[in-house]
């Protein structure tokens, strides 16, 4: 399979999932609308839209890979290649209509992410890595990813989804790093990494992460140059507790403080 | 002055501040960087260039309009008309590479904010109003802005900057209303109120505003359809506390419970 060309054809998957699924963001039909006795939810026909067109390519040009989708489950997901995918990252953005939310499409080779894009319609942003290198396209032209070098936490930018999704003693452990940092900002979901990729924040701090939220991200970040596990340290592939870093000198400092 | 078309005008002024100030947006210089011996800060050397260009062109057009700029001042403030501009909202958004800060152009006559206009030169999003209707432009072309006519608070979706941001006694009124809503989003700045008038979201908190803040974007609010007051339900053009809502039901089931 080396020689497949899968850059290529995760920009048709972006170029397809972005086509199903632009039509439902900032539709003004709404969760609390009902029409023929049924609850119409833009975020969930947006989901499956994008996923369906996904999983129809995949399945027609790799029928031998296996596929995890965050809307229709797993298939063939014993595969050496597996798919995983998270057509809308970002549901409570997308419902408020704020262009934060993204496309997810991850590619592991027996069980490790190999490759990774995060596409984001409505802007025309495309964030993608193989764990070597990453890689932006958008309005201002493609361009490598870099992470920042800032290694000195009492400088940096910290990114969360929100500080209400921490449980029990996360959030004590959350909020010994956010109290150590320059600034903390809340409300991203995949954004927050890709900026950690493009080198304009250092740290994104998560936990309750499904695999198909954080698998696509980690060729990105590690291709920028960044640091990406659990809060033990170990694989991110698995999702759960997140911490996304610019650098290692900085990701040890948050590991430090939040197993402290 | 009636016959001015002052809408043409602030398009002026939105196409030149914004050229001015996206070079420094997710410039990879940051304000840990030195240069020269000095620091270089984006969104202070963008906030200054975006004001600049708009204070010279509105100087050249309307020499007897006054200008209330948040990096320049104020001047001729008690001109029938004065300008009020906030060339980068949101600046910890821009900061942070996320494209939800935008460029606030607002106008009041004899105190009263009747134009308003939020540009974000990133996305290409304009959203403008004059008290009676409020438009959007955008990648998926033109259309008037409405709120939307939820009035069930546990229905409604609420966006603050940051529940950090709330002081005092404000936190705990912020509290009572996030309690009582369906979901809260934090993080959007200017955004929001312009999510709000597009009609994605249903209510916006805020305290600690200047004029510069919000002057533009009432006529936005109250020209989609929409309620911003201040939390004492007066007028919101001097800033300070700030509660948005897209209708009139929905806006005094907040009052009520911010003065609970």
């Amino acid at each position: 399979m080396s020689a497949v060309d899968f850059t290529e054809f995760v920009s048709r998957l972006a170029t397809l999932s972005g086509q199903a699924i632009l039509p439902f963001f900032r539709a003004r039909h709404t969760t609390e609308d009902k029409s023929g006795g049924g609850v119409f939810d833009p975020v969930t026909e947006g989901d499956r839209a994008g996923e369906d067109v996904m999983r129809n390519l995949i399945k027609r040009t790799f029928p031998a890979h296996g596929i995890l989708g965050e809307e229709f489950g797993a298939e063939n997901a014993d595969a050496d290649y597996v798919w995983v995918l998270d057509p809308i990252d970002g549901t409570r953005a997308f419902i408020s209509g704020i262009p934060v939310w993204g496309t997810l499409i991850g590619l592991t080779r027996k069980g490790v992410p190999v490759y990774g894009m995060m596409n984001q319609p409505f802007t025309g942003e495309r964030f993608s890595g193989d764990g070597r290198m990453a890689r932006y396209e958008g309005p201002n032209g493609p361009r490598e990813l870099h992470t920042r070098q800032l290694t000195n936490l009492a400088e940096a930018t910290l990114m969360t989804t929100s500080p209400h999704l921490f449980v029990d003693g996360q959030k004590a452990a959350y909020d010994r790093v956010e109290s150590a940092v320059r600034m903390a900002r809340y409300g991203c979901d995949c954004y927050a990494y890709c900026m950690l990729a493009a080198g304009h924040v250092d740290l994104v701090i998560e936990s309750g992460l499904k695999p198909y939220d954080i698998v696509a991200l980690i060729p990105i970040i590690e291709g920028a140059g960044g640091i990406v596990t659990s809060w033990d340290g170990g694989s991110a592939a698995q999702g759960g507790t997140i911490l996304a870093a610019g650098n290692k000198a900085l990701h040890q400092a948050a590991l430090a403080l939040l197993n402290g």
